[in-house]
């Protein structure tokens, strides 16, 4: 087994495109072994930049996640993508009529795109995203994008997977900022106002401009100006613009410190995370699991509070001190 | 302390305001005391049918809230009120030109209001609206009523502490619809059309009815068939149809055991909560917090994964089997 994960990270590290399909399918799947193989990957210098894209269903995240790996493609990147959107043609979706064509990117051998299926499980995919993101690190590719629908908890998954978050917008989602601007403004670094050739694009424009300055004034004076980049990616224009606005971020980050504060932080909520959901995985064993219904069912325990109950079941399991099985 | 404890479940029974008051404020600021409270009272029959009333800001619910105070107070029925809404009247915010005075309610002894601010964890307010609905039960109570404004997690928690859920949408809320589908077809026990004197109405209407349909095929052949109840709330037009609604949502899941079905659910997820955030709690002491900062900090964390370092973690953590004073 070590062995052959040993194996495995030689192949990783030369780009070997079966190797990692193998290796981010055992991260999708949560396999023991992903852990071993990135803890023997772990010491590799890590490189990639990762860039988020997220927004409604519908605002073209697809297309134009299509037209920057086009564009980072000819600024001489090679990049890993992630598909979290269950419509993105990158996962068996059909964009008809689109006239950005996945095989112009598909043949490429500095591009590797892989879909991965939101499980059912809230916030399920966020371990997978983040391992997913340092195989492709190890694998040395200089970007990683992550392109997911933005709907509810996803969004904030993204944001705490990436280093840049462009949140995708279009003339027609005015209702859809006022509802959910407090969580945009959170995680947006960079606006993106998408089918910028529809009508009414000024008038959002105008809205998220006064949204940015109000956020500004409450924050300190040498903090990040949030670009709005309008683009129709379908024709590819603003493209380049948007490209040069996450170097630009990027730059920012990097002059400011603010990248490795965000990296640390991004480290520490993984690490919580992994330690919390391997307590509750000891936790809620399927034996435990069933005995707690066995005993709300029973007559006693229209006698107990949910507390009682609940200290009881925890004192247990502390007492137990170890797994089960021991 | 136990003394006084069991001197407040007395008042409690009795149904004494300022007793009430200093517990649900107990609750509300998570004290262990609370604990000890429900334990005693949890023998005590549980009657109190719970209500929740969510949908999106702007949607009147505050107003329709107090109609339906008025309408259940005509059929007799004794009222525990809990408002989540920020915005709420109950809570400080002003109603202006509102033809439905708060006055009219505070004075009646069988009703007993209470606002709860939403803190600022995750899921933070679920525990406390739980434990004061126990309270308001533990006082004889025939309905506690549970209004939150529709945001995120916030929707989920009421329909988790509720018995009928109640979703309030307006004519204008089209777009909204759309986009929340999938979250308000999973808790809605009954839609509220409200500010039906608006244009627009016949419109959500026929969507929210389809959606009803749609539903509906997929599901068993009894299953609650969710009405849609159009109200102006302003005139009280349409609240004695809810009411009826309301009613009949709970002699049907009384008629088909749903009800005991939900609550012992209920109880179950409360369980569940509860140690989790015990061991949460246990877990993330301040001093293994900065322990884990200082690590991440130090040259060795970035030759190691992030599952290693949530190895070691728990590691220790389960080694030391029991707080960390002991």
């Amino acid at each position: 087994m070590s062995g052959s994960t040993r194996a495995m990270t030689a192949l990783i590290r030369a780009r070997d495109r079966a190797a990692i399909a193998r290796a981010v399918s055992m991260a999708e799947r949560g396999d023991a072994e992903v852990r071993q193989l990135l803890e023997m990957l772990a010491g590799d210098p890590r490189r990639a930049y990762r860039i988020g894209i997220t927004g409604p269903p519908g605002s073209g995240k697809s297309t134009l996640t299509m037209q920057l790996i086009r564009q980072l493609r000819g600024a001489k990147q090679s990049l890993g993508v992630i598909a979290v959107d269950p419509s993105s043609p990158f996962s068996g979706g059909a964009l008809l009529g689109d006239r950005v064509r996945m095989s112009d990117v598909a043949a490429d051998e500095d591009v590797f795109i892989r879909s991965m299926a939101a499980r059912g499980a809230l916030g399920g995919l966020a371990p997978a995203i983040a391992d997913a993101a340092d195989i492709f690190d190890a694998a040395g590719f200089d970007c990683v994008l992550i392109e997911s629908v933005g709907v509810g908890q996803n969004e904030l998954d993204i944001a705490r997977a990436t280093d840049t978050v462009l949140v995708v917008l279009t003339p027609e989602s005015g209702d859809d900022v006022q509802v959910t601007k407090a969580g945009i403004m959170e995680i947006a670094d960079i606006f993106v106002l998408n089918k910028d050739d529809r009508p009414g694009g000024d008038v959002i424009h105008a809205a998220l401009g006064e949204m940015i300055d109000l956020q500004r004034q409450s924050r300190l004076v040498d903090s990040w100006a949030i670009p709005i980049v309008r683009t129709v990616a379908q024709e590819g224009s603003g493209v380049e613009t948007l490209c040069a606005a996450i170097f630009e971020h990027r730059a920012f980050q990097e002059r400011t410190h603010a990248l490795a504060a965000r990296r640390s932080r991004r480290t520490l909520e993984r690490v919580k995370r992994l330690v919390q959901s391997r307590l509750e995985h000891e936790l809620w064993s399927e034996e435990r699991l069933h005995r707690l219904e066995r005993e709300l069912a029973s007559e006693a325990a229209s006698q107990q509070s949910a507390h009682g109950i609940a200290e009881q079941l925890f004192a247990d399991f502390w007492q137990r001190r170890g797994p089960e099985s021991s």
